[in-house]
């Protein structure tokens, strides 16, 4: 067909509406929500362009993103000598001035150098799994920490835990049928995928009374409730410690989620990515509690199938934007994993630079190492920033009414519960907006903070919850929120 | 439930079997075959550790990756400006040392400086869609490119063009009765990803008698087709220049294309990942082109629809591990641009060392700044070093019996016929391979150099091909696949 045929065929009349319309695109996709860079963080945006424009008609001076756990975004500084290594393998003339050992310290210089051996360049694809070397380190730091080997075989290193997420449940999800157990409240990245994905979420409720602990005889219930609807369970998701609600579990809630598991043949979801991030209790992790119990019963975990994410974005690394991190695959069919290094191998290779970071992450300085005084100072003084940080934060709950939150106890977050007016909800029903979604605008509105209600994780009917991280510094936004709060309260009362 | 239930019910006979069997777990994603990182690239990577643990059995000292354009791991260097400003974006206090102005030109510094002004920290999330300074970058380049605008609102920096690609397809695709036009051959990053969001791919051929040009006849009748079997086509596919053809299309058969997509309301998928890649013909984008019919048609083309990709990966940048690039959309909906956003945003963000590539990529030195001869005698050397091997390995194909090759006129790849001995077509039926396959693994086992057959990509039924890149250095291995060949040739006659 020429041109002129064409321009012949297309009359004004006859032109066809555009490809691409909200009716006509993946009714998957339109289902997925994911709260957490919705509709406040939107606004959020809109209101720091206007500071920045100039606009002096706010009630506040800065937005304080307490939406997402990104804390480079706020004061929080890199670990340096991540950041030199990463610096000389992005650019290895460096090694080659001959100010280098002014600037660097030699253990950075040493690591660049053999990463470099094994890499070549941080701009050549690597293996589509991750670099070997890399993968190994990440097996020794399993190692080391669980008190049982691992192998690099089963090691995938991922551009962030989400891209390793989504893989994931797009290898084992096959259509409604397919359920995959989710915690109330969860983290939205897994609702939002398996609405992708097109598998069936299957809810377990935490109990907030009891730290948000799980419960064992609740899961199975939701596991026999699903099974009777036609939906097989095929995967339990836990994060631990949780996003959204700040807890820590128990190894005996552990141990029972993997026994359940054994039982009814169930893929273990670990998302372990606030690992670190454990404030007067202890992580367990699911691998180390799996191993003990495969030795402790023989046979009965045998077959147990666990995956197990971790992240260079949280943690004491915080490094959010260079998207590093691993996925552990533990138990799982040769044929499977097939399956899924060719999912991975489609988008040819994690960012090299993020699997650097993945590298020190786990291999971080030694003691007796030029860099171990800097880096174990840095690293405490955000340890010990974090727990100052969430113990305000949940001191000030204790001061709003009609507010209670459990201890923090892990990740980044304090998820409280709110008792919100009836006045409150009315006015929320007539906007025809959730009560939460109503109160956290707004608090926005009146004092650039930004938090995420309760709805975009999920809780039971009638509970109004937020999620605020607790990485914002000082005093000052706290006491905004709580003169807010008790003025919501007193206005709706 | 407790532990000691769990034990009790699970007894061996009553134990369930694995959760993820190769039956039960997704479907479509059996169906994807990615042969550039299939059969062949895992025995040479296995080959590779034989020579690498002294095995002095093999014919061969070295393997050749000619099977992905991931030149940084043959010899190409990276860009030097590029690396310092990477460099220095990720160790910021490198520019605080007093030897910094004695390693870094000062517009490294300069831009590093100003890019940490908008960023903050690489460490730190950034806006979904890509920092919103680098995208202004890319729509000045766009521009500058075009002699048209372009709106940072319409691009989406992606870490690697392939996740651009997932993302459009996941969005657009809408089951089975979605077609999506791919051509043949194309590369399969497109016929995968399709697989796995179970869309129907509607092929259509290139030319290879005619430099492997499209066929807009053609492609009106595979529309047509489709549509009588129940299948509506949503978008097409074109990579130009072509992987993995290496051809560049001219103005003209971009114009039929989008004349094609006008009349059917057809969204056009650019892949124009290899636009600097050209050898002795001209790129032309499809913006640029649909601009300009948008001009001289006035009403024909106003409502097409645009995906353009570009990449950090390719072109002389060649930074295939640092997962940079963008995708511009044109002329689409606001509210499908919403879904599409959404999308995006649950993964947070592309890595940001990535953005920064990107920034550099489409906004290098200018002409009268230090780094300007630097750059510039860099992007020459590698553009003509590029030319160089693409006509050595081209007119090494005139010498081997029964080999005819289109010229080199863009991209990395040469897509060479082959015709084989009824022989060896007989053999490899016997070992229930396809025949290219066959012919491919002789050649590794024998040379040590990989190449992908021409069945990984698609061919005409009875057609035998593969695709080599021309990026690995000298002739040695040049002369080994002449020799190869013609022995084969020999062999099987």
């Amino acid at each position: 067909m020429s041109l002129q045929s064409a321009l012949f065929r297309s009359s004004p009349v006859a032109r066809p509406k555009k490809a691409l319309t909200i009716d006509n695109i993946n009714p998957h996709l339109l289902e997925a929500d994911y709260a957490v860079r919705g509709k406040l963080a939107i606004r959020a945006e809109e209101l720091r362009d206007r500071l920045k424009a100039g606009d002096t008609s706010l009630p506040f001076t800065e937005v304080i993103n307490s939406n997402i756990g990104n804390p480079q975004q706020l004061d929080q500084r890199p670990i340096t000598f991540f950041r030199q290594v990463l610096s000389l393998v992005q650019y290895p003339d460096l090694m080659l001035s001959p100010y280098a050992d002014k600037i660097f310290p030699p253990d950075a210089i040493a690591r660049a150098t053999g990463l470099l051996e094994e890499i070549g360049s941080l701009g050549a694809y690597s293996h589509s799994q991750g670099v070997p070397c890399i993968r190994q380190s990440v097996a020794n730091f399993i190692a080391e920490r669980d008190g049982f080997p691992a192998d690099p075989k089963d090691i995938y290193l991922v551009g962030g835990a989400s891209s390793g997420v989504s893989n994931l449940l797009t290898t084992i999800c096959n259509g409604p049928e397919t359920g995959v157990m989710i915690p109330v409240p969860q983290y939205p990245l897994y609702s939002a995928t398996l609405a992708i994905v097109d598998a069936t979420p299957v809810p377990y409720y935490l109990n907030e009374a009891d730290r948000w602990s799980t419960d064992p005889g609740h899961i199975r219930q939701a596991i026999l409730g699903a099974l009777a609807k036609g939906v097989k369970v095929k995967a339990v998701v836990v994060i631990n410690p949780c996003n959204p609600t700040g807890s820590s579990l128990s190894r005996q809630d552990i141990k029972d989620i993997l026994a359940l598991a054994a039982e009814h043949g169930i893929l273990v979801v670990a998302d372990e990515v606030y690992q670190t991030n454990v404030y007067g209790s202890e992580f367990h992790s699911f691998k180390k509690v799996l191993r003990e119990a495969q030795r402790d019963h023989p046979g009965v975990f045998d077959d147990v199938e666990l995956a197990s994410l971790h992240s260079t974005s949280k943690g004491m690394v915080g490094e959010c934007g260079q998207r590093g991190g691993y996925v552990e695959l533990i138990g799982i069919n040769d044929d499977v994993m097939e399956q899924f290094y060719k999912l991975v191998s489609i988008s040819l290779c994690p960012a090299v630079s993020g699997q650097v970071l993945t590298e020190v992450m786990v291999n971080p300085p030694r003691e007796g190492d030029p860099s171990y005084p800097l880096y174990r100072q840095e690293y405490d003084h955000i340890y010990s920033t974090l727990k100052t940080r969430a113990l305000a934060l949940y001191e000030a709950f204790q001061q709003m009414d009609g507010v209670s939150c459990q201890p923090p106890m892990g990740a980044m977050y304090l998820f409280p519960t709110i008792t919100l007016p009836a006045k409150a909800i009315k006015k929320a029903q007539d906007l025809g907006t959730a009560p939460d979604q109503f109160y956290c605008m707004q608090l926005l509105e009146a004092t650039g903070i930004c938090v995420i209600p309760g709805s975009g994780f999920g809780q039971k009917p009638g509970e109004y919850h937020f999620r605020t991280t607790f990485l914002a510094p000082g005093d000052d936004h706290i006491q905004r929120m709580i003169r807010f709060h008790n003025g919501f309260v007193a206005q709706y009362s």
